[in-house]
């Protein structure tokens, strides 16, 4: 359950949009007045906001922290929803739905939990015109909507394990500086919850869902992660440990969590008391053995998946969509089409556009043939790198004679030809190339930005640099804090805002232990910790970086 | 959008759970202690409470009004969501998402629609410990967070029709007493938002939506409808006008309102400034033509469909779920299974319903089997019954010699005997005559208490007599007023939780202006409307009746 921070700073953030600042800026290099006008290297702030907005994904809303998801963006959400709903069916998760109010007495019940979440809490106060008796939360995660139902659900080791999920919106009154998809006031995401007899039952399906995690990113979005564990001071507020899938955001050098999946222990069932009888046998002279508190798990993935992906893979053009994710796959834009062209040839040739599109469809290729009178081609190639829809396909009289298309990838330069006889082929073929293309690049961008960093004197220069590092550390909740107090840049300004619009100043913290450790091994117990100032031995590598 | 009232009494509402009441109630004969033990007939609201919280519907809350959706309710609402998503997106409507939080600014702009909502508007005034600087409505429904974003998005009307939708949660802060899925303080809902050039276009599609809300009920839910026009008095606050789907509650005689088509003018485009140029070519010598507002549309189906399925359908052995909308169709029981059974004839039985469980899953069927050791076939038959699975099938030794299943329909008495070899043609075929079946019950129902009345004095009798009433009307709003006055039973105690555990005693009001009006036609201006104080002549037949 990302986005969560311990400390707030109470004043009201602004939006990007809020500020009234002027539209024109550095013209990127070619660009028509419909695309970008700043560079993705130049200013990243500036150039996401106009990459979501002119491409067609999100809209400014004038309750600050919240944005419109449009239609473009909220596909990719609904195609993430049937990728991970089918697979938690097979393991047997059962969608359901709770309440967005969670009353006072149940969101205190599990105090680490409670403080973790308390600053970021929006209450509901008033129903119509009169206060209300007890003022509800709006969740801000529902284990304590959910608990008190488990307690009265479970009665039996019969009914275990027990496992729900809910797709839903979630608030969390954040006082910092609101990153659309990244970080808002409002998001939507999934939120699991199961009940297990035993812990490794639990802690199995922890990582079969930090599996399916990383499957949204790699497979879906194109997107690489990182798997591993939260260190104390990163984890999950009320768990007993939270595995994360870290990603990392080239243009920034900063990871970003991207998906958690906490195993609770029995910090929940405690305190909701959700217990069964012990089922194993009671062997002859043996007393009766006490109830079991079950064991319980969390997971959660959101809106911020989206994000991510578009941070990782668009460009100073406009969006860049990996084909799976894309509500349009294919546009096919009519070409060579001129004054001179005889309604006749026209009429052929659109006919032929759309013979191609339903050849497509039966391929089952997502396509739209973009007929639009009164634009020219330019004019829709353009808008539809915007977007970016992942191929498109140019159709003009000189392909009718060759009896194939011109199809130009979003991801690279160039164009080549399909002959029309193969299209239903060797489309789908080349969709699937752009989706590996896609996450090679972003793999070997990330690969080659997590740097094994073995002296304190190399860690700051490869934070600068826009690299995570992999560092030998003693897990120390302090030493954490430590380094990350030593990592900032203290000689510049350091309000999260500054952070939010250029290169990163803040310290760093650690994203993860990661699963797939370095062939290093440190259980010998002879390496120390990174930390000039620590003086203990290393326990695990420990990935950290600068982060959203 | 359902479930809007005007006027709320300011008193914190009772949850049926809240009342510490015995359990133990007058028991249905023959009923197992699982089952459900009041009767339908005998106390509705008990009835109603017991049928979905024991058919594993529904759980209760701590916060008043809200309810947890069980897997097995949730699970009607994806097919729902299903269904219509198919013929939304063939219509050209796409899915989106807005935020639950609208600025009181926005909230406020229409004159009617808001004097329609704010008397149950739930306001957010804290964040943490801090008091926001402007409170934020929870949205009620999204007309005024929408519609702002249509003036942006619209420049011309090349970037019309546009049409959107989503699913999401609403909140009314009523003040009402609450009833499961028929009025809650949260529900799930799709809203759909579209905006047209022309009056036409905007109305077929209103009448388009109204044909799939009657699908999902009559087609899905096998729930009849009456498809028609809300009066003035009952129109969506803001709209030129509401068309309607309405259904009938036979064991209180009351009507509901199902789903609501809404054709919102230019009501809202004109308060948010929603406009185009005319695009129809300006002759010769005349004028540049004004820009045209648009004409808009809103629709909502919410999850009060699953409670009147439910109110509809079900008995007092439980629930029935139609085969359409069950997420189990289908569930297999082993019978016959002794002690003396050898482990090699057990093991024998449960393959050969592996095997019979397969094939129908090949045929598409929705199965289950429930080989829970330690539960007898009763126990489990009761059990499934409660559920309202459409199907059971028990298989056992005397059924494999006959290489038959025994099948017993939930909605009939009775069993019959399937041979294996037809299972997979002869089970789809039944589930499909139990869904006619359950539909032609529901609906010969609904259409015996519609009664026609040309007499004052058979009104009010009618009405307790569980009718709803087709009268002769001049669609004058304070005579509808005064027709809701003169039909309450003003002898009873009349208040709001009275209706809801009693025979209805409130007035009549209208429900619609049915589509389908009688033979007799009124538009010659003969025929006095029904109300003995009126005067008027009638213009139509009006639906009337007591209602939810």
């Amino acid at each position: 359950m990302p986005e969560r921070k311990k400390d707030t700073k109470r004043k009201e953030p602004k939006d990007k949009q809020q500020k009234q600042k002027p539209m024109q800026k550095k013209k990127v290099e070619g660009a028509a007045l419909i695309g970008i006008d700043v560079a993705k290297e130049d200013d990243l702030g500036e150039w996401y906001q106009q990459v979501l907005t002119k491409g067609g994904m999100l809209a400014y809303y004038d309750v600050a922290g919240c944005y419109i998801l449009k239609p473009w963006s909220y596909a990719i959400w609904e195609h993430i929803q049937g990728w991970f709903n089918e697979r938690i069916k097979k393991m047997g998760v059962k969608n359901c739905y709770f309440p967005i109010f969670i009353s006072a007495d149940n969101l205190q019940r599990e105090k680490d939990h409670v403080e973790g979440f308390a600053a970021e809490v929006a209450w509901v106060t008033k129903g119509g015109k009169s206060d209300l008796e007890k003022p509800v939360a709006v969740r801000p995660t529902s284990e304590t909507a959910m608990y008190p139902y488990f307690a009265n659900e479970i009665r039996s080791h019969r009914d275990l394990p027990l496992k729900l999920n809910q797709w839903s919106n979630i608030v969390r009154w954040e006082f910092k500086h609101p990153m659309p998809f990244i970080r808002s006031r409002e998001f939507l995401w999934q939120e699991g919850h199961t009940a297990h007899l035993t812990l490794d039952e639990a802690s199995t399906e922890v990582l079969q869902i930090l599996d399916h995690y990383a499957g949204i990113y790699e497979e879906l979005l194109a997107v690489p992660v990182v798997k591993g564990l939260k260190t104390e001071n990163e984890k999950f507020p009320g768990a007993e440990y939270t595995t994360t899938i870290e990603g990392y955001i080239p243009a920034t050098g900063r990871g970003i969590q991207a998906g958690t999946s906490h195993c609770l222990g029995q910090h929940f069932s405690k305190m909701f008391d959700i217990k069964v009888e012990d089922p194993s046998p009671v062997k002859e002279g043996e007393q009766k053995k006490p109830p079991i508190h079950v064991w319980q798990n969390s997971w959660g993935l959101t809106t911020r998946s989206i994000g991510v992906m578009v941070l990782t893979h668009s460009d100073n053009k406009g969006l860049v969509i990996p084909p799976r994710v894309a509500d349009i796959q294919v546009v096919i834009v009519p070409v060579g089409v001129t004054a001179k062209t005889s309604d006749e040839d026209k009429e052929k040739l659109y006919k032929e556009i759309d013979d191609i599109a339903s050849t497509l469809r039966n391929a089952s290729v997502r396509v739209e043939t973009d007929m639009r009178e009164g634009y020219s081609p330019g004019w829709k190639f353009n808008d539809w790198e915007l977007k970016g829809v992942p191929l498109r396909i140019e159709f003009g009289p000189k392909d009718s004679a060759a009896q194939a298309v011109t199809a130009a990838r979003r991801d690279k330069e160039g164009k080549s030809q399909i002959a029309i006889a193969e299209i239903g082929s060797a489309v789908p073929t080349l969709l699937e190339t752009i989706q590996a293309d896609l996450f090679a690049k972003a793999k070997a961008d990330f690969d080659a930005a997590r740097k094994q960093v073995t002296a304190w004197d190399e860690f700051v220069p490869a934070l600068d640099a826009k690299n995570v590092c992999l560092i030998p550390h003693c897990l120390g909740d302090k030493c954490e804090d430590e380094i990350k107090e030593l990592s900032a840049r203290k000689n510049q300004e350091t309000t999260e805002e500054a952070h939010d619009a250029r290169a990163p100043s803040m310290g760093a913290k650690s994203l993860c232990i990661p699963y797939e450790q370095p062939a290093q091994d440190l259980s010998g117990g002879e390496t120390q910790c990174l930390n000039p100032n620590c003086g203990q031995k290393a326990k695990k590598w420990v990935l950290f970086g600068r982060s959203y």
